[in-house]
């Protein structure tokens, strides 16, 4: 694969649907920019995206930094020189569920640090990139509580309903610009080791594969721009809603 | 194309999506029966389909009258002997615009009469197929009006809505069942002969093109019960919304 | 009370909500137009208004006929001669749950003649009086099932979802005009005297007193143009949501 | 007026929503706890209540900090000891509408320090005292860009997003507590000093009086357990939505 490549980056890397979507786009011949706090997390996915033969380079990113994402994308410029034409802002804060008045609010500072902070911070540096062709996809992996503050979600939800905010914002202001920006509702539980670990083995329809998210995200990059969706929900077939 | 080739069954054929959603489940496989009120908008599909190679068989039918439809299934039972794995209802009242104090019950009557009885109608036969063989794929065409009435709708937007309530209801009783049932919400004027002779060329992004809502629908049937989306927007690229 | 006091229509008088919203506007000074299919649904309402000192009158009525709402419109304005300056829709057609194979297409045409015809007829005669002052409140009473199509719901919710979509289309219509639109979506048990004698006994914030939905109503009449609500939801303290 | 008067916290008082919902309180009987950031905004109103007889005390405070608010509550118990049955979050960061590329991340940060932290930091403050009775209310006033993120929004609604999102989530953690939780969505521009001397002389119907705000928060507040809004709209007469 030439360097000159088309890039996909993906922030928000872990051995869930970070690495299902850099896989995805790296199987269709994307060199894939893999973004994440820390090392450990981004090193796997690039072993296992090189050994099948395509392009990743890790770089590990302070998402909510903005001095370190703009170095990121320097370093990610120069390594990866191709256009960017895909950008997934998968990270989210850890999820944490309590009641409100054993909440602090670092709580849910730490949540905005991620879902709102990074992904502004993200969202600016990957549209000067998808600005430079006029074209691309920006998605953003939200979850239920992206459309819904339940009990005990008062660090979590904020953040998400943020990120959700901004998805709109953006794409109403890049649509007619070119670029295509997608919130996408991911509506139960994701089958990962730590989930897995967790609750045990789970019947097909419980649970939503990683892979099969990436696939949504896939196909929301090759809709044609007279037909673009903004948001969409997955969930498994068995899941109550 | 043996007879027992897979069945997708389209309800609302015309020029534009109708159209182009029989295309396109035809050029993957699928038999395709056509239903439409009148056989001329059935016709020149079926020819299309059939000269691409394609298996189209037309089914006149008045989708809001539960006996026309009953015997359009007996037929369809008949002559496409295969299991049904896709449904689509794709029609819609007239779209009608207008003071409120100038409508007629009767221009109520006429929108609820496609959009809720005939997609009610339409979904109790397709669902007495699907449950066959326990999984396929049911598709809803929605509009702006199915989720915001605005003033000049009153009698076309409780219509459109009307068809969303039922959705919903058929995602969470189906899902389970490893039925998928889906809502399409189609903001923007899609590109038809009509829309065309009446606004004139369009620009890229500005229309949208019905064989990209159709890819759409494919990508829709094609996701694994892991990973279902419910509801999902399309619009073009500069739609304002 | 003189004969042309201002008059407020309550369509869908009931035991529970219609004759709370009667009684509470009749507190206020209104003359109160009771509307309902049955007579003897009307009369027990009539004579306690009556008897607490103030004026109403019963017009049996089949909401969902336009010649029986002319009709009573007709004799309304003739024995009320007032002003009328509210009218609210709160008829609803039988709640109906069943698995979606188990509904017949007249289940949900008995929900849409009332909830989505009914309230167009309704709606239509009323604005024609709300007209002629250019000003006044029209208020629909609404359902957890005008927002969320849930499992069984397929013949009940597709007509809750129209009558809010045609309140949200008369609201950006009318607004303009100087007439208050409303739409109250009530997310809870009413108590009444049939879901007490199924339920027994509740307790204080676990179900809906029809006084207080009422005095909700009186408060949306009471809204200045400057500041007017379309949309709330109403629930009990316990009430999960 | 008893030292031991009901309390009600108005956060966020300036000229326009703030200073209305603390009269609107006042006249009804309760002592007035007004928070702002700076004094200068806090004295005219108090010095307005004061002399029409009522109880109101300014506290200058940084909502978004925790020591401050801390600090405002310890005070605010010695000098107003009655029981806080009303608190109002009315605080927002500053609007600010820009193309995406030009917003510093400093300007998503000053939106979620108020409409986020600051919310969540005066929540969990007010809601230790409403806790003490098991009962009161506590309002969120919301915007337009509550409920969508349009172009230009992507520093302001994501902040606005997520106090929705901590409404939400405390209503359904406190309601079966007693606690009235309300999110109110202003959709339409205040009549203040500031918009009137932007924009000029309103008519009627075209900008919303904050005192009529002030009148629906009164409502919200005094509606029974029975029946109880968590959310609504409001918006002037000829507001187009």
């Amino acid at each position: 694969m030439s360097s000159a490549a088309k890039v996909a980056i993906v922030a928000g890397v872990g051995p869930g649907t970070g690495a299902a979507v850099a896989r995805a786009f790296s199987k269709i011949g994307y060199s894939i920019a893999l973004l994440a706090r820390r090392e450990e997390s981004l090193k796997p996915v690039q072993d296992e995206i090189t050994a099948a033969g395509g392009q990743a380079i890790s770089f590990p990113t302070d998402i909510s930094d903005a001095e370190s994402v703009k170095k990121t994308f320097q370093e990610l410029s120069q390594k990866l020189p191709g256009p960017v034409e895909v950008a997934v802002f998968n990270a989210s804060g850890s999820f944490i569920k309590k009641d409100f008045l054993e909440l602090d609010p670092q709580d849910l500072n730490k949540s905005l640090r991620v879902s709102a902070m990074g992904a502004f911070i993200f969202a600016q540096a990957a549209l000067r990139q998808l600005e430079k062709t006029g074209k691309g996809t920006l998605i953003f992996t939200g979850a239920t509580a992206s459309l819904k503050g339940s009990s005990g979600f008062a660090a979590f939800a904020p953040a998400k309903f943020a990120t959700r905010a901004l998805a709109q914002s953006l794409a109403r202001e890049y649509g007619p610009k070119g670029i295509h920006v997608a919130h996408c509702i991911v509506d139960g539980i994701i089958d990962t080791p730590m989930t897995r670990q967790r609750v045990g083995d789970f019947k097909e329809g419980e649970v939503i594969d990683p892979n099969d998210i990436a696939a949504t995200y896939v196909s929301l990059h090759q809709q044609s721009p007279s037909c673009w969706t903004h948001e969409l929900d997955i969930r498994p077939a068995k899941e109550k809603w």
